[in-house]
């Protein structure tokens, strides 16, 4: 079996470039019925998922570098609150998001290239508070890896919302069957 | 729970019209590891799924509606060949494979909506080879499905890539997790 592609600082950034331009053409102008709506009890419609990805923006994932490169090991990382975005939400519009998204990610990697990595850099350590340690190559590729994992919800979240109107064809696509695996 | 969406066909051809611009986003420029790579004996890369998507375009989708108003259910569809993307896609880089799709997408909806199909025309059936009668608001559905759920198989082979490189936190991401339900 083909070896896992070896972390690159500059196919990361162009992977996570490219996430506000796919959600973008996904998502926007669609009607709400189908952004709104949800798995059922306790789960993401597409409205949440970009919610939550704006979160992560503003505090987790450059926050996180940060922490590395100034405390290493010494700090473990602030907890991520999955709750934050229900309250960075509301009131907004999935279009607003959308833009916040677009905004808070590119300014995140404007200051992820401002700091100049180097491949020594890549092999600091940090504390992560429940996974213990961890790199910031790794975190950096969780980051690109947490972008798909939410496109990945997405797709299904929104195949979901034509379950019964596809009609026997329902056997044949697979994503109906996924049984919505954590994507945290 | 909240109920299925009902088809409805300005919906459908809404989110059809996005999914080339989606792909578009996701993958063009990437770096060929990124594009090339499957998971694994037997599966699918990007490009193989694009080349799928294309060959859907041309034998299936658009084929399929003109048998159900030409003939109901007297001609059963003809069989999808499955293989026959690796014909069509020999020798094309992924740019053009994306080009392709975004020329017979759009081919496809402009003699979907040439046809303007009434609600009554919604209810014709057809004969699936191996699922029976079908109607053309199911295979309509169908295909904006289709396209939602190799969007899905896309994520997640994209994030098989960077499998070991995101360390103990694949404990957290779902996409890790999908066990790669057929989607065919």
């Amino acid at each position: 079996m083909q070896s896992s592609n070896k972390f690159s600082l500059a196919e990361a950034i162009t992977l996570l470039t490219q996430t506000p331009l796919t959600l973008n053409a996904l998502l926007r102008g669609l009607p709400d019925i189908w952004t709104h709506n949800n798995e059922g009890k306790d789960t993401w419609s597409a409205f949440d998922i970009v919610g939550h990805l704006n979160s992560a923006e503003r505090h987790d994932w450059m926050p996180r570098v940060r922490t590395i490169m100034e405390s290493g090991e010494a700090r473990p990382f602030d907890p991520f609150d999955r709750f934050a975005q229900m309250r960075e939400s509301e009131g907004k519009s999935l279009e607003q998001l959308l833009d916040e998204f677009a905004r808070l990610r590119s300014e995140s990697l404007a200051a992820l290239q401002a700091m100049n990595l180097q491949s020594a850099d890549l092999a600091r350590r940090g504390t992560h508070p429940a996974l213990g340690t961890v790199t910031l190559a790794e975190l950096l590729a969780t980051w690109v890896v947490h972008d798909l994992t939410h496109l990945h919800q997405l797709s299904r979240v929104m195949a979901y919302q034509y379950r019964d109107e596809v009609g026997p064809w329902s056997a044949f696509l697979g994503v109906l069957k996924c049984a919505g695996h954590r994507a945290g």
